[in-house]
């Protein structure tokens, strides 16, 4: 496969517009509303969050996905989550897709809606009304950055990606974890293409593509009520891609995104790489991947630029209660600091060096199998403490 | 039963005696070796961390117990919790509890052996050596306090209780969620009583107890290497105790150990007691409730005084899939914040003055059935990163 970056986001493949619009519903006045619509019904596919309570967005979503596989528009608004807001909030919901659907002339029924921020409260349908009617009517093929911006709540900066694959596009934009107000952490991203692909083999790609990117990825463990990746394939390049093909390509640009969320994660200082050897199964791998990943004295440590092997082991051996120390190993920045059931000799002043960098790696040895995994992770900082408890309701 | 609190901690009940060292192992200088000792061999019975990568004392002390139920003492050091020691950290876990026996006058294999502290260094086993010399010299019937400050690491207060229960007396002393330099949390408790109990029996009412104390409550979610509870049964008081009694005698002793626990949990301002009532199983109650417990979001927001309920409902929602939100109703502090799937009005200002009180409720209502729990936490602040972050290995 032949790729290339490209620019322009989620506008990047052909047969996609896009516009943001600042209406009010957050208080900076920064852009908070926007728009993104293929020039055609369009196949689409979507992953959603699991969590029990999701919002009324989500469940109109997943119902709009579910009836034919198509989408000709999403309507995204931060600032307000519209979460635990009852009969209402799945009637604002409806009422955001009907007046989008009015200002581009598509079926309301081809019209999807995500929503982040604050829970509990019931959107100012006024404000999103304004902010709908003035996206729509500057809808541009250059308007990806604008939507990117749009969808930002305590991200500090805009996450857009796009690749060229010899033929076709995919370009993508996602939110990361952070808050309009104290909410919880909320993922959202829209991935489009203009590669030609039936609904079905598109939802097979993306869930596969989710599974290896966003769903590998952590900040502080708390799965939102919101959380969404849509994806949008308007066949306009007139290129016909196979399952495997869609799920290489969209798994690119998932993958940025996601490493783009992590990298921006609330109060972060570090990225860091947890990779999980020698598994018995992937299920394990993950698990014990993950148990490091969201190990709060873990991140703490490496927030002190403190390589605490004993917190990454304490971290491994709950996920993994069955594993034998003696084989295993343990890395930190490429240094060996555990193996066989004890420390290893390590020459502080470097490992001391590496740990002050922003990108920090860890490898886990298991000695059982060979499966392995990589998640990513940031650590937990004064200010992700900062961010979540000085911002009130 | 006729029931009073008492005085003395693991040495209020009958045929106990106690007295700590200061050894050297902790910089400070603070007392950080403690011994103790029955007067004669006596039924014991003990809980361990499920951690795959238990410590050296951990593997020793659960042997020992499972020969005959029966032990003399325990010898416990702070500072270093041998543990991913190898082969050698098992020999020196013998070491101490065969000095330990020598100094006392018991047989090698009554004596149990309990560590805290850094992992991954072996024991300095000369300081051990002088520390037990010292501590036997000086076991007294008054020497409870005294254990109890030894168990210490970055605790802030002893932790200590005893109950008489007309006839018989339970004591016990635990040290908390700290780290003498920066480790994991490691929980370490021992339980006394002069009660007339076999070892089996003692054991049964044991892990009840410790299901409904220790094993509910929760700092930030990482299991030790090193947990560890402890009961001896001297039987100094005559009372035969059966199972039921002894279970409930045990429970109130464990109950306020953990209480304390959560109290001076590391950089802690708030004990909040989380209820999750109407559930469908105990199981999914349990999950439910820690899954509030240990969000990082749920306790960031309690430490800046906010009542985010949303964050409450995520948590839930993450544990509880098939939950209906319809169904349930959240109570923060007594205030009902939100219901049938939409916020509830509530006084702010009152509402407020309860957030700003040091210990929180929260009662979740999930609307499943007739299950329910109670478990603590403590909130997350700039302090708990401080410590974790600061302290250098």
């Amino acid at each position: 496969m032949k790729e290339k970056t490209a620019q322009g986001g989620v506008c990047a493949p052909r047969g996609f517009k896009a516009a943001g619009a600042a209406c009010g519903l957050k208080a900076s006045g920064d852009l908070d509303l926007c728009i993104l619509a293929a020039d055609e019904r369009c196949a689409a596919a979507a992953t959603f969050t699991s969590n029990a309570f999701h919002a009324a967005p989500v469940e109109l979503t997943r119902e709009r996905i579910a009836e034919d596989g198509m989408l000709q528009a999403v309507v995204v608004n931060s600032g307000n989550a519209n979460a635990w807001t009852g009969e209402r909030g799945i009637r604002d919901a409806r009422s955001m897709a009907d007046l989008t659907a009015e200002a581009i002339g598509s079926h309301p029924r081809d019209v999807a809606v995500s929503s982040t921020g604050i829970i509990g409260r019931y959107l100012e349908m006024e404000k999103i009304a304004g902010g709908i009617s003035e996206a729509a009517g500057r809808l541009r093929t250059v308007g990806g950055g604008e939507a990117a911006r749009a969808i930002m709540t305590t991200d500090t900066f805009p996450k857009e990606a796009a690749w060229e694959y010899g033929g076709f596009v995919v370009g993508g934009m996602a939110k990361g974890a952070g808050m309009i107000k104290p909410d919880m952490a909320t993922m959202l991203a829209f991935v489009t293409t203009d590669a030609e692909v039936d609904p079905a083999t598109l939802g097979r790609a993306l869930r596969s593509a989710v599974d290896l990117s966003f769903n590998r990825i952590t900040i502080d463990g708390c799965m939102s009520t919101n959380d969404m990746v849509l994806a949008m394939a308007s066949g306009a390049s007139g290129m016909r891609v196979g399952e495997e093909e869609m799920e290489k390509a969209l798994h690119r640009v998932c993958s940025r995104l996601a490493h783009d969320i992590v990298e921006d994660g609330e109060g972060a200082t570090k990225f860091i790489a947890v990779r999980l050897h020698e598994a018995a199964s992937e299920a394990e791998a993950r698990h014990a991947a993950m148990c490091v990943a969201e190990s709060a004295l873990v991140k703490t440590a490496f927030f002190g630029k403190d390589p605490n092997w004993g917190r990454i082991v304490q971290a491994v051996g709950q996920a993994v209660t069955t594993a034998d120390p003696a084989k295993m190993r343990v890395k930190i920045c490429g240094f060996t600091v555990a193996e066989s059931g004890e420390a290893a000799e390590v020459d502080k002043a470097e490992l001391e060096e590496a740990m002050a960098r922003r990108n920090l790696d860890v490898d886990v040895f298991l000695g059982r199998g060979d499966a392995h995994i990589e998640v990513w992770t940031c650590d937990y900082s004064y200010d992700y403490v900062k961010i979540n408890a000085e911002y009130h309701t």
